[in-house]
């Protein structure tokens, strides 16, 4: 869909790249508030689980646990968080983002307040992309 | 587990039962602010969708969607909101929540700002578990 920014988002965020799976793609958010926080985004326009065909919503589920598992060996939080909400944009993506007791928001969901967006710097960036990625090639 | 809430929810939350599936157990939240918001929780004390082993985990990732598109089916949100968060209480357990574009929060995530619970009569609450029951049962 032209109109998605989904559908436009491996292009527009380059340099957030992490990896490109069978469904979905894997991109850091340009917001590190929460360190480690990613979005895994089929590679379809598909906008609700129950609309995948069920060989193809397998894949993305095991996709989405598969790079959660990564984040947990890279950052040892104390939980993942798993949303899929998309009120705004449609386009099936996961929010996966490892929490810590030491978060400013902890337990509370990190929506229950807003926050000033963390950019990390390129070099800062890279290295979080370069440790998820390594991570995900060796589960 | 004896200490943990999820466990005994099944037993302590018996009016809010809505089905019994392979892995998962459904309730209707007591909260009904957000119409149709039901939980999705393993029968087995797990925290995190990487712990379960590939069949189970599949399983699990099939009776999830079964559900919100059951929800769908009874209650034609403008989208369903999937979370699996576990910061307090670590058992796994889906919120799955309807969302519609008249909702007080839309579009923005449940937690965005808090409410007053929203009980419904013990009469309205049988109703509404019915309905969804009768959608699970012709998907």
């Amino acid at each position: 869909m032209t109109d998605c920014p989904m559908c436009s988002k491996w292009n527009d965020d380059a340099d957030l790249r992490i990896a490109e799976m069978e469904r979905c793609l894997v991109l850091l958010n340009r917001d590190q508030f929460f360190p480690g926080y990613c979005f895994v985004f089929t590679r379809e326009h598909v906008t609700e689980l129950f609309h995948l065909d069920p060989p193809a919503r397998r894949t993305v589920m095991e996709e989405v646990p598969a790079v959660a598992a990564a984040l947990n060996r890279v950052f040892a939080p104390a939980k993942m968080n798993y949303e899929l909400l998309g009120n705004m944009v449609p386009h099936m993506h996961w929010h996966l983002v490892p929490r810590f007791r030491d978060d400013p928001l902890w337990p509370r969901p990190i929506w229950s307040e807003p926050h000033e967006p963390v950019a990390l710097s390129t070099e800062e960036c890279s290295q979080r992309i370069d440790l998820i990625r390594s991570a995900l090639r060796n589960p």
